[in-house]
């Protein structure tokens, strides 16, 4: 702490006074999960007193609830598609004072250098952000990523301050097979450290052997008995509510008095209207309450747990010696029956936000290699997206079945009629063409499929948030307008298109790394209404078309996918070619 | 871990047969606080698995229940009267596999070379050694005590491996006075080290300051409400039966689902007898039960609650990627209402003991430097012992009053007739001459007083286990027997002796710092047995005359007590002259 020990104890005593008084508000007890009516005294950055105490300032809490500030428990701060700054400005009005980060979008792209820009939002940003070296990057090597962590790479981060362990560790099948690079990455921060897990449906032996490894998490549990089962092996389960995936109304029942201190409230992934329409961990704890959890046990779960399960000091707990990061809450009553709002937060003993805005300043940190532009195309012509047979007749085909609210695609076999030498999107079975180009190295690499579920007509929609590679994925029913998206996208710097009749409708720019803008949380939830309004227009199906094009090139989810290299059948994690056979 | 990770994975999935297969039994889970009747399939010293596997061996565990290890969270394994070694050997049979030792003691008499000795008895011993520095050595400026650990002392025991914190912060009146030596030494392994707390009574503000300047512990509970305190400001409640104190019968209501988490079982000090007669933290564990505590409850507080609180890893529980240390009960049933006896014990998946022996060797640690010959008493005379005074008539003397089971002191102002020109012993009234030698450096530093309530007649005793500088004790009533007990204490190198009538009659020699011996348990233990009873001939009243003996040394317990220097009134913590004036 950077106040010297001896004034932290003399305003702990009473004998100098302390920078504020909280007074008359209920707070919150993380030891006894009880809500007590007691006053709390700020000094020098930390809570030092719990009651009364001379003060300089003495701020009336009457009617509020005083509890530590939310931490994020796993996210991609990617996925808020605002840079770490613009970051802590949305959800510090929130509540939010610290985040346990996962910077595996942006290793995927630049790499290694993540981590010094991290390292420094981490030093300056009035937001705790711990940080989790991505072990899986690139996530798989199907596919062309911009980018590479090998296990030295990794044992390299555990030189910054900032990074507190292993992030996600998704290649479970590389762990069961004892990869040596894999077990080499597990070991790269030392035996001991943190290890996150990300183990969907990981059961029995296999599962044990998993945290035998040293995995101590998972977000991945979407079921009471899944969750159940790892929570045996002394697996903290990290209740995952974000905007891809949605666990808390199948794992809220896990929570009870007993297992409270191994639950966690994460979001993993949280999009911009998410955050600025519903909120973030704010949002988690009121839909905890709602689906029953006891407001004390959600809170809990939303900081101290977190605080725990990572080994962090000082910070998750409203008591002497902690850190004054603290979310002040209004509601009607103890119940928190009809939710709440956030009043005002203090980070580090310094009012912040009020009435959901920043009332001190977030400094804007330098972008540096970061913002370097990163979308590198090779050269194409529109005619290098033609699927050319090389005879007419009916051909069936492997496609891409995408869903409502789903990652996991279907592996269908439909059929389609050649026309003029190729195979074309065929808008009455909704079959459209998708196309995955490379973009980080000019590689020239693309891989070309077909996709049913999208619905759209008359136009194309592209991305550069593509998991995990994010490469640059389109999906359209013509191939000039598909053309036009690609142009767009190296025209812009990376980001989302939407293409209509020849001309770009909508589009978001997303210059950092293909994934992120130098943008606020409000502009950025605003222009993506815009872009989803558009892409609407041209008769997309899916609420999210493009979390759709996002996942539709991850090749570790089921069951087929498209990366810049070609068609992946997931199920056998081998490429497969499009074209299943001629039928007639 | 020493055994590679591919191998603990690839016994995990049951690809290789494990070592040991425990089937049948009952085994503790600590993350659902349930017993599950599964087996346990250990290798490579971890546990790999729950439930079946293909093994090696097969051991059948029908009818017992497996619990982890037991570690205790502070003790002074000084107190046993055992070098580490044979503590190991004498506590494993009892299911005890981890200790978090504060070689206080030690440090008093030899300083920081006791960390090199330890560290080597943790890295060889089959018990995990886990080391807590002493902030308070010497614990006052009273007396002279035969070492000094400054606070860069402390920050170079941070280089040690099994160093995971600061032991009892006990000067807390010097942290609350914020006295810049003792700060240096909160400060001294880094921010956020572990602090150990020792603030009997400590409450209100001043125990917030205690808590906000780090420390996370406290062992000194002895009222319920004095534990809710702590507890609810986020300190670990250390529930202690030792041989001095004994405090769970008033602590054991604090455990309920809630508070679990934040409890601990300690013994602090246990002697001899006591770990012999009755047990470590088997003993504990079941005394827990008898006042109402969940049988799991009890072992969690016994392992591991140890573990979270001083953050170990891989130890504390049973579940894969944990150490495979195993204490293997019998009960009568789940309730344990009956008691139960440590079956067998597994420390790193080795079978170490059975049925209450060793059947694991546990290797000899050689003392080198520990044990040197640390009595080093300047000439005397027995002349010297006497207390003269100028006129004859009587006096108003100060005299310690020692009671049973108590280390308090009462602070008694009692009538002495001068005989002879002196202040004598005076049986009639039970009042004993007692003396204290600087027994460190041979400085000559010799404090006299008197003492009532021990009752010896004809004879005297002595010790060098004199708490915290560890001089030597002397009480009796004829200087010529207190004479030969510190002649008979210098031949045997420092220990406990009993002499009557100008012959020594029992002795316990502990020549490694005039702390402890190297025997066994059952050698000491027996050995003790016979001092006492030779003490007891002599009629002595108390049940433990020495354990008053090495209380009535330590300035930091009320009301009144003996240095090298002279008598001590703590409640002023000043010197007092020993004759308060001439009455008649």
């Amino acid at each position: 702490m950077d106040t010297p020990l001896n004034k932290i104890i003399e305003a702990a005593r009473g004998l100098t006074p302390c920078d504020y008084l909280l007074q008359g508000g209920h707070v919150l007890n993380v030891f006894t999960r009880r809500f007590e009516d007691v006053s709390l005294a700020l000094y020098g950055g930390m809570i030092v007193g719990v009651g009364e105490r001379p003060a300089n300032k003495v701020v009336n809490m009457e009617g509020c609830y005083l509890v530590p500030g939310f931490i994020d428990g796993h996210v991609h701060l990617e996925s808020s598609m605002l840079t770490p700054d613009r970051y802590a400005a949305a959800v510090l009005p929130r509540g939010t004072t610290g985040v346990m980060a996962e910077p595996h979008e942006y290793a995927n792209v630049v790499g290694i250098k993540v981590f010094d820009y991290l390292q420094r939002c981490a030093r300056e940003l009035p937001l705790n952000i711990s940080i989790c070296v991505p072990p899986c990057v690139p996530a798989t090597n199907l596919e062309h990523s911009g980018a590479e962590l090998t296990a030295q790479d990794i044992a390299a981060c555990g030189n910054y301050a900032n990074v507190v362990g292993l992030a996600e560790m998704m290649n479970y099948p590389g762990l069961l097979g004892c990869v040596p690079e894999v077990l080499a990455k597990l070991e790269a921060l030392g035996e001991n450290c943190h290890i996150d897990g990300h183990a969907p449906g990981l059961s029995g032996w296999d599962l044990q052997a998993y945290a035998a490894a040293g995995v101590s998490t998972d977000h991945e549990c979407t079921t009471l008995a899944e969750a159940e089962e790892k929570l045996a092996l002394g697996m903290y389960i990290m209740m995952r509510e974000g905007s891809v995936a949605q666990d808390l109304e199948a794992l809220a029942p896990l929570v009870n008095d007993i297992n409270l201190e191994r639950c966690l409230l994460v979001t993993d992934d949280r999009e911009p209207e998410d955050l600025y329409f519903k909120g973030h961990m704010d949002y988690l704890c009121q839909k905890a309450i709602r689906l029953g959890v006891k407001p004390a046990h959600a809170f809990i779960m939303a900081s101290w747990n977190v605080a725990k399960c990572f080994n962090l000091p000082k910070v998750g707990a409203l008591a002497p010696g902690y850190m004054a990061d603290i979310a002040v809450l209004q509601a009607d009553d103890t119940s928190f029956k009809h939710g709440f709002t956030v009043k005002s937060v203090f980070k580090n003993g310094r009012l912040v936000a009020e009435d959901g805005h920043m009332v001190a300043e977030v400094p804007s940190i330098p972008l540096e290699s970061m913002a370097h532009n990163t979308i590198n195309i090779a050269p194409f012509k529109t005619e290098d997206l033609q699927i050319k047979v090389e005879e007419p007749g009916t051909y069936e085909v492997h496609v891409i079945g995408v869903k409502e609210g789903s990652l996991i695609s279907d592996h269908l076999r439909m059929s389609l009629k050649a026309e003029e030498g190729e195979l074309k999107s065929d808008l009455e079975q909704d079959i459209l063409k998708v196309a995955v180009f490379e973009r980080h190295k000019a590689l020239g690499t693309r891989g070309l499929g077909f996709v049913h579920g999208l619905g759209i007509k008359g136009g194309a929609i592209s991305s550069t948030v593509a998991h995990d590679s994010h490469n640059l994925v389109v999906v359209g029913d013509n191939d000039r307008d598909m053309s036009l998206c690609v142009e767009e996208t190296k025209r812009i710097g990376g980001g989302l298109v939407v293409v209509s009749g020849g001309k770009v409708v909508a589009s978001v720019a997303l210059p950092i790394c293909g994934l992120v803008a130098d943008r606020t949380l409000e502009e950025s939830a605003k222009s993506i209404q815009i872009l989803h309004r558009e892409a609407h227009k041209l008769g997309a199906k899916l609420a999210r078309p493009f979390m759709s094009l996002a996942f539709m090139t991850l090749p570790v989810i089921p069951h087929l996918k498209l990366s810049d290299v070609g068609l992946v059948d997931v199920d056998k994690f081998a490429f497969t070619r499009l074209v299943a056979g001629r039928i007639g």
